[in-house]
Parts: C-alpha cells; structure tokens; sequence
C-alpha cells in the first residue's frame, strides 16, 4: 500500500445513515466518486486548490478519488495528488485513509485498486459516476478488480446532497447576494454604447472582486435573444437580462435580473409585472411538504393568464453544488421529473425561473434562488427584481 | 441526423498534414478529441463561454467532441451543446459540420456515432483521450459503433500543439508577461503579517484584473516549504516565493519569482545567484536544432557546481494549453523523456524552473518560459527575476 496518512478516529461531513440506505436500496457496497463537486461533499468541503480550475497536467489530468464503503466508515478513503499532501497537512481531512500520491488518472485508479482489495472488496459492486470517471481510470478498475460489477452511484450522490447542511445554506445564501450586488454594480457602470462582451468582463471582475469564483455570465440585450458575448451595444430603452454563475467554495450562485437603459416605459413595467407574477405564484406554494409539481402548475395556471403566455415558459431545478440538481421537478429532454410528486424538504434548495421571450421587446426574466424551510421559503439575492435603470 | 451548421468551405486553423503523418504512424484514422484544450486548438481557439469554469449540468456534464478523419478535412465535425449555438451564430467555427444539440455525456456520444456512421466510418481505427473520454460516452460509442477499434490520440494531439504558431506565441507571452505584473502588484501590497492566504487571493484579484483566468498560486514563505494556502504571516527578513499559473484565452503563464520582507542579506543574494546561474545555463542551450537534453544536461552540470545542490533540482517541460506539454524532455515518475534527443524546433515553448529547498531560508525558486527561436530563444515576462523587496 501507499503512505496512508488518514484520521483515526474519523467523524464523516455527510449523512451516513442517509448514504447507507441509499446505497442498499440500489444493491451498491462500495461508492466510487471522482467528480469535483462530488469529491468535495464527500470531503467536508475540501477541493484542491492547485486544480479547481485547470486539470490537464502531462499526459494526463487530476483524478481525486473518494472510496465509501457501505456501513463501513473505516474503510473511507481518499486518493489525492502527491501535491496536495500540503493541504492535509495544514487542515487535515477527516477521511480514515488517504494517500497522496497520484499524478494522473491511472496512478490515482491503481491506489482505489489497492485499498480496495485490502479491504476485501474485489467482488464488490461498486457505483462509479459514468459521466464523469474517465476511460483510463475505468480500464485500470476493470483490470485491477476483474471480480468486481460496476454500476452507477450518480443518483445516490445527487440524493445525498439534495437537502442542505446550515453551512451549506449559508455558502449558497452569500454567493446569491453577492451576484446580485455585481449585477447592481455592472449595471452602474454601463451606458449607452456599453457593449454586451464589456458586460460579462465587468461580471466576471465584479464576482471575483467579491470572492466569488465566476461561472458565465448570458447577457441579451434588445431585441435580439443571443445571449453569448459581442460587441453588441447599449442603445436607449432597450432592456438587459443579466443572467450569471459564480460560486463560494463550490456552492453556486445563479440569478438573473433586469435593466433598462433609461426609465422602463409602460409596456417594460407590465412585461416584468408579468413575469414576476409567475415568479410570485411558484413561491407561494413552496414550502416542506408540499409536492414540488404542485409550484409548477401553479405558477404555469399564472403563466397563462398572461397576455405573453406564448412566448413565456416557467423552470424550476434544485441547485446547490451544480447548477441543476435534485429535486428534479421538470420533465423535459433532460430530466424526467422523478422528484416532482415527493413531498419538497427543508433545506433544499430551488431554482426558480421565468423567461419570457418578447419578439419586439426580447428577453424578460427573472431567476430567483429559493431554500425551503418548514412554513414556506427563503429567498437568497432578492435584491433589485424590478427594473435596474441605467444612464441616469 | 440532427440539424448541420457548418461552413461550405472549411480552412483548418490547424497544421492537417501534420495531424494526417502522426495518424497514419499510429495506423488511427479518426481522431476523436474532447478534452478542454484539444476541443479549445482543433476549433481554432473556440471554447464555449458558458461552461469554462463549471462543467456539471444535472445527471451529467459538457461534452465538446470533435471528429476529424485522416485525410478527409470535409468529413470534420464539431458536436457542442445546444446553448452553443448563440456562439456559432455569432463568431462560426470553421467545421465542415456542427451540431449544437448536446444536454450532457450521451447524447453528445450518440450525435458523433450518427456521424462516424454517415460518413462509413463504422470500422474505423478512432483514436480518443482516454484520460478525458467519459466511461458513458466510451459505452455509447462502443454500442453504436460495434465493429469500430479504439485507441489512444493523445500522443498525436501533443505533437500537434508542440509548435506554436505566431498568434499562440503572442498569447504566451501576454500571459507571462501580466502574470509577472500581478506578482509585483501584490508583492508592493505585502507587508509585515501578510498571511499566505492573503498573497493567493491578492494574486488571483490581480491577475482576473489583467484580463487572465486565474489557474493557481504555490506560495512559500521563510523556511517552511509547504505551498498551500494558509495563514502563516510574513517576518522580516524571511523569503516568499509566488509560483502562479494563469491563462489567457486557454494559453497558460506559470512563472516563479521571489519576494523579501526587507532588503536581502549577503546569503539569499548569493542563493538566488546560485539559481539563477543553473536557469542561465539551460537558456544558454536552448535554441531549434538543439537536443533539448544539451540544455538539462548543462544546466544541472552548473548546478552541480553550486554550494547548494544537494537541495537544488532543475526542471524543464514544455507548456502552452498544458502546463506540462511536449516537449517531454525530463525522465521521471510522469514522463519518460521521449522527446529528450530530438532536435528542438523554433516555435516551441518550454518552461525552466530551479528550485532549492534550502533548509534554512526556504525555497528560492525562479521559473521561466522561453519560446524557441531559429538562433537561441526569448524569455516571456522576463522582469523581476531578482529580489523584489517588499515593506520598503
């Protein structure tokens, strides 16, 4: 074996209990997981510093790898970089086993292979995350564990993290208000002629000055619905939808609010009241309890009461550590509802939007973060819903 | 097949003999990329905005691919995301084919199957990234493409972008340049108590300030080595090393420069000196037609003559999109210095970096990048390579 240089006597970040079952009620020993957001629950938090934002190093790339055994904490173990035995020196992680010791994929998948097989677990069924282990490492497994059956541990991950932790909540609550205070600004800063490519660089300055780590940023202006950078510019009475990602330690923040340049006229105020209005109608069925589908029918029963019922659609998606994640409440080409007649908990965590694409006036939207709480929810970032004006 | 975007009369923005010889040496005849950086140089410098930092979306993840069949320039394909299609539509790729249509892994898979069967590429020999391909997308095209061969592309990919064109080089340069700015910057913003975390945040305001995407910053300061982020605080007298990574438009910065609280005593003088002596001797092998061994090999015979070179190691490896790229020159645990006798060609860029651990003082580090030139080689973001003195 490698250097094991873990916690003794290890007190998990996540809901065992929760995982357990999870796990069980899928048929899977052993929980495999490599991707940076996973890794990071998993961690307690922590992500290595050196690749949070590249990950292609030589041939090959950074691979963390976190090993969870069914009802078998001390069996947990960590596979990071050799580098990143600077950070578990500095904040330990409570994982019982880690080794730092990778440089690639396959090192990283060797190490799994070897723990694995320490601990009795070469005939396991183990959930890996498809979407995100990579060829190599996943030929390395096969090799190394020729006993073991693979499956997917993608839905107990998203499970696990669906209700968040009070730190949680809090990460995502600061992230939330500080994107909207950088829209506030970029919008201060803007102009007549300011061009749409500006707009995003001034987002991307205005999150990071904040401490926020900048996603994207999807700006329309006018009448044209393109919502990807260019020098496109600023011209009077056209509207702005700022729609940006950053996040705070992980955890995301994604809004979007509205400006004008000069004072909305009154067809603006009505298209934004009209939007709002659906915003308004989901939130007030949203609370722990209640099933999340009975938000979309709601706020869809609004939706078509309006004059621009044709061009306006209503999304709602849990967020957290992804940009869309449980509860899925959508059934559309990329989700297929699974969570939309639960019961909606405390402490999850809600995307809600309203997009109405105007043919003359272009894109109205609203996107709001909500977390749950028993008697109803929380809104994260409420700041500056209605018309943000500019140029004055 | 699903809706095709491209353009009529295709102009690869990359050297296609070139990818066509190091194919046919590897019997490949399809090349099939979706890493970041190979995505990012096969598309001419495209790489969608939207998922730069973040990569998660729901159940799965983005997954650029592009297909180019040896020899067959009007059989490349681009397959993105749907959103992509703002970009398309604003700036167009230059590919033959293009398909905005992917939500995640599998559908992007399943799009480049239906292509590689429309153009009878059923039994190809399709090389891939197996340190990238996800294992869902690798199960699709197995499916889809039963009698199809899978190998390994990345070596080919790594011999494509070791040459730099003029644009690339620029972008290099820029980058090492701003990021050599920031480390003054945030140097002359340090002062008795400055914490380690305090310097890697200051660095990474700086650098987003500059126009670049802040990768990572290693910091070590007086004599404990350890480069992570912390809250240690600067003493007088003791030496800071800020070792950033940095990228514009995808093309990396990674240099080290050295910092001091107070002006430098006679010994870390004479250690810089000492390390800079070894830097100096590698620039001075460094030029097209040269054996890049003749460089490692000069360089540590100089660092051999030095007081400290028992805790003093030269490293040298080329860099652009990667920050370890070809040439691969050193023999190590990552690398097996394949391109260590081949005679180096003019648009390469290597980064040469000596670091000594000196027991008492702590790392005195410099790294470097040099492009090579028909006669010798320039140094990108050359400035402040001695003591930069802060508290003054």
């Amino acid at each position: 074996m490698t250097p094991d240089t873990g916690a003794a006597d290890p007190r998990a970040p996540f809901d065992t209990a929760l995982a357990d079952r999870l796990m069980a009620d899928r048929g899977l020993d052993v929980l495999l997981v490599n991707s940076g957001h996973n890794t990071r629950y998993l961690l307690g938090g922590h992500a290595f510093f050196f690749f949070q934002s590249m990950q292609a190093l030589g041939h090959s790339r950074y691979l963390p790898l976190v090993v969870y055994a069914r009802e078998r904490l001390d069996e947990a173990a960590y596979v990071g970089s050799a580098m990143e035995a600077w950070d578990h020196a500095l904040r330990p992680f409570w994982m019982p086993h880690v080794h730092t010791v990778s440089f690639g994929t396959r090192d990283a998948a060797r190490c799994a292979v070897e723990h694995l097989k320490a601990t009795g677990r070469d005939r396991a069924h183990i959930g890996i995350e498809p979407a995100f282990l990579t060829v190599d490492a996943m030929a390395v497994l096969r090799d190394g564990l020729p006993e073991a059956r693979f499956g997917d541990a993608t839905g107990v991950l998203e499970r696990l993290r669906a209700v968040k932790r009070p730190d949680e909540l809090d990460r995502l609550r600061q992230a939330s208000e500080r994107i909207v205070e950088a829209m506030q600004a970029t919008v201060a800063g803007a102009g007549p002629g300011t061009g749409k490519a500006e707009i995003v660089e001034r987002m991307r300055q205005e999150e990071t000055r904040r401490g926020l780590h900048f996603d994207y940023c999807l700006v329309a202006m006018g009448a044209d619905r393109n919502r990807a950078p260019s020098d496109q510019r600023w011209q009077p009475g056209e509207v702005l939808s700022i729609d940006s990602g950053g996040n705070l330690d992980g955890y995301i923040g994604d809004l979007c609010r509205m400006a004008v340049l000069g004072p909305p006229d009154a067809e603006l105020q009505d298209l934004l009241a009209e939007v709002d209005a659906t915003q308004q109608a989901a939130f007030a069925q949203l609370r722990a309890g209640a099933a999340g589908r009975t938000a979309l029918e709601r706020g869809n029963a609004v939706l078509a009461e309006g004059p621009n019922r044709a061009c306006t659609d209503l999304v709602i998606h849990g967020m957290g550590l992804v940009s869309h994640e449980a509860p899925f409440l959508m059934s559309n080409r990329m989700y297929d509802g699974e969570d939309a007649d639960a019961p909606l908990e405390a402490g999850m965590v809600l995307s809600v939007e309203t997009s109405m694409n105007h043919p003359r006036r272009g894109l109205v939207k609203l996107e709001d973060t909500v977390a749950l709480t028993a008697d109803g929810c929380e809104m994260f970032g409420g700041a500056a819903r209605g018309w943000n004006v500019a140029g004055s």
